[in-house]
């Protein structure tokens, strides 16, 4: 079974704004094991629409529309799957009194141009759209007796209307394979690419079940299992015998699975021993922080963070001698070691996090020696780390945050 | 003339990887004032890709190509050219010779693989590279005597080298539109999307000359000023018209131009004027001195900034009066304008912008509150200004965030 994804927008064919919506959805389908083969992205023009969905239900079995369902004269995606089934627009009352009362809801009355939005061609299905006014569209077309009918859905282009729509109205219509796939992700931090592809070996061979994908992200090494079998109970079973071999294989570069960030495990390791945390950034100017404070309850173990771009700010705050910058400048093992020593002092936490100034931020910087330094201090010892540059400015920037992390995260798993 | 995009790739179909491309691309289309009709994102397979390169250029006068120009058998572009074309492929040796040299100096020999790189359709002319292995390719495809052949382009996916190799090869070559364009934008903040409609009124009307287009992200309002001419002396001039009767009805709600955020503005300033700033932080967690310390020579001005999630952390490290809080808990005027003051005296600085707690960044928050207070203490004065929630944790952060730095900008444009 193949799948298209087309959007509908001239902003998004002039470049005015981004679809993120295609890829969102091409991982719903991959992940349900309908393989997606084309995007298409269409301007707000009818014959063009008619076309571009023509040629989709050709091509296609199941194809995947958002966009063009608002109330304005643009908005065009009803009238092209009505010209595509060759029938006309007809009225529904159910889904004009859900708009009437979304509005009411919002303290408005309805616009009598959103009447427009309970048009739908004959013979299809309403979407219900708990969360705003655009219903969606589900219909069938045929395809001569050889082939079975083509699946068309359209939803809105509003992200988060999209995603609801999808999930509650569009994935359990959908036809399900015969087959069982479970996936699961297993992040990694401290290990490169190739060396990680050498490490797992024969396990990330093309065509083995399950499989393993590696992806890279910011430093980030995600491993993508996927397994395919009979039952759900089959599935599960080889994953976990994957995710075993590969945290024998990897030991503690292996850091969490699915969407968990580093910033998450050190938050819930801290939370969980009752221990606090403070920081101190020159280089990451305060992404260190907003990683921490993006975390549920970071509030229970952050104390808080200082920012001090220059050595006067870094002497002035924590009390720096001034001989430790003559010695190596502001970039040496020496000052991130003492950075996270009064910090953790001055903040009275169980452990500081420390980041010096950053050679590899500066434009045209000498990319040979250490970009910057990082260092933890626990209560009984310091750990330091020099972080090379690799790749562009925030890219480095956001490296050198994980690093951070990972260091402290280290200490927190296995203490030295 | 119309165009169309195609991005080739089952990381794309797939979902694993966002297309970034087709939007840039689309941008610097509609620049030229080209018109971009259709994106296509197509997997990994000969037939296909042939398959969407003939449509493209029935439907399309120029045929824009990313991807699939890497030395793997994955990488399919060269010959999907090759078959569109009806030509085969050749070898072409300086090509070889520019990929040699782009492994030597990195240090390593060119693997045999990348050989293919060299290789190209008979008749197309190869598209230098000069920051990575993959050349492009530019060729005509006649569409018989009624119709001018098609251009079609072929770049590789890394935006970086497709940016670089559009803006030094293809660019140039495209057929230039016997119209003249220039565009300009103007950003404002501080007024919503329909107010700043109202305000314009007929400025904004369709179809005028210079037309004058409103989008908003994050509470930045971005106005996009196009003027169409017979000469650029002209639409120059229409664009400085524009931009002086919208700064007659804006006012200083107009913060700036093209790609200028606010915090450039208040970072030159503050350099212009010898002047210093110090920041404190609660709800925002660092993400102010993320986008003080993301400027250009912000060290000139920037003398640090303090993240204090808790009350505790703001007493003890601001010396706030435990009794502040006990009227109106950790988020009123009274605690924003301490903190302000207090980190001014403390980092000795003329200037200190002050967040307070966010109510808006709990979970299920009451939204009928001011959810954070922000304040900018200056030399004489302090100025105080509550910040309601509107949208999403991520939006309504990062709309607390430059509220902060636009009542910095206001006093430092026109003190009161």
């Amino acid at each position: 079974m193949k799948a298209e994804i087309v959007a509908i927008g001239s902003e998004l064919t002039d470049g005015a704004k981004l679809d993120t919506n295609s890829q969102w959805l091409s991982q719903q389908l991959t992940d349900l094991g309908i393989a997606v083969h084309f995007h298409t992205t269409v301007a707000d023009n009818l014959d063009e629409n008619v076309a571009v969905l023509k040629l989709a239900v050709e091509r296609a079995d199941v194809v995947l529309i958002t966009g063009g369902l608002g109330p304005t004269l643009d908005d065009l995606t009803r009238e092209a799957m009505a010209a595509l089934r060759e029938v006309p627009l007809e009225f529904d009352e159910p889904s004009l009194a859900a708009i009437t009362e979304m509005f009411l809801s919002r303290g408005r009355e309805m616009p009598e141009r959103n009447r427009v939005q309970a048009m739908f061609p004959l013979g299809s299905t309403p979407l219900p759209n708990p969360v705003g006014t655009a219903p969606g569209i589900w219909m069938t077309i045929p395809r001569g007796t050889a082939r079975p009918p083509a699946i068309v859905a359209a939803m809105p282009g509003v992200p988060s209307e999209m995603h609801r729509m999808f999930d509650e109205q569009v994935r359990p219509r959908l036809p399900v394979s015969p087959q069982a796939i479970v996936r699961a992700r297993l992040n990694c931090f401290g290990l490169g690419e190739s060396h990680t592809e050498q490490l797992l070996g024969d396990l990330t061979a093309r065509g083995r079940n399950p499989e393993i994908g590696i992806t890279a992200h910011e430093a980030t090494i995600t491993l993508r299992i996927t397994a395919h079998g009979f039952s759900m109970g089959e599935c599960d079973e080889m994953v976990g015998v994957a995710r075993e071999t590969i945290v024998q294989r990897l030991g503690a570069y292996v850091y969490g699975s699915e969407d968990e960030e580093l910033e998450d495990i050190v938050v819930r390791r801290l939370i969980d021993s009752g221990q606090t945390l403070a920081t101190v950034e020159s280089g990451t100017g305060g992404l260190l922080s907003q990683r921490i404070t993006n975390v549920r309850d970071f509030e229970r173990c952050y104390l808080g963070g200082l920012i001090l771009p220059s050595e006067t700010a870094q002497r002035r705050e924590l009390g720096l001698a001034p001989d430790l910058f003559s010695q190596g400048g502001a970039i040496s093992e020496a000052v991130a070691r003492e950075m996270a020593i009064c910090c953790r002092a001055r903040l009275g936490a169980d452990y500081a996090v420390a980041i010096t100034n950053d050679r590899g931020m500066e434009f045209g910087a000498d990319l040979s020696l250490p970009a910057a330094i990082v260092a933890v201090a626990a209560p009984d010892q310091v750990h330091v780390l020099p972080v090379q540059r690799i790749g562009n400015r925030a890219i480095h920037r956001s490296r050198t945050v994980k690093s951070a992390l990972n260091l402290l995260r280290l200490h927190l798993v296995e203490p030295q």
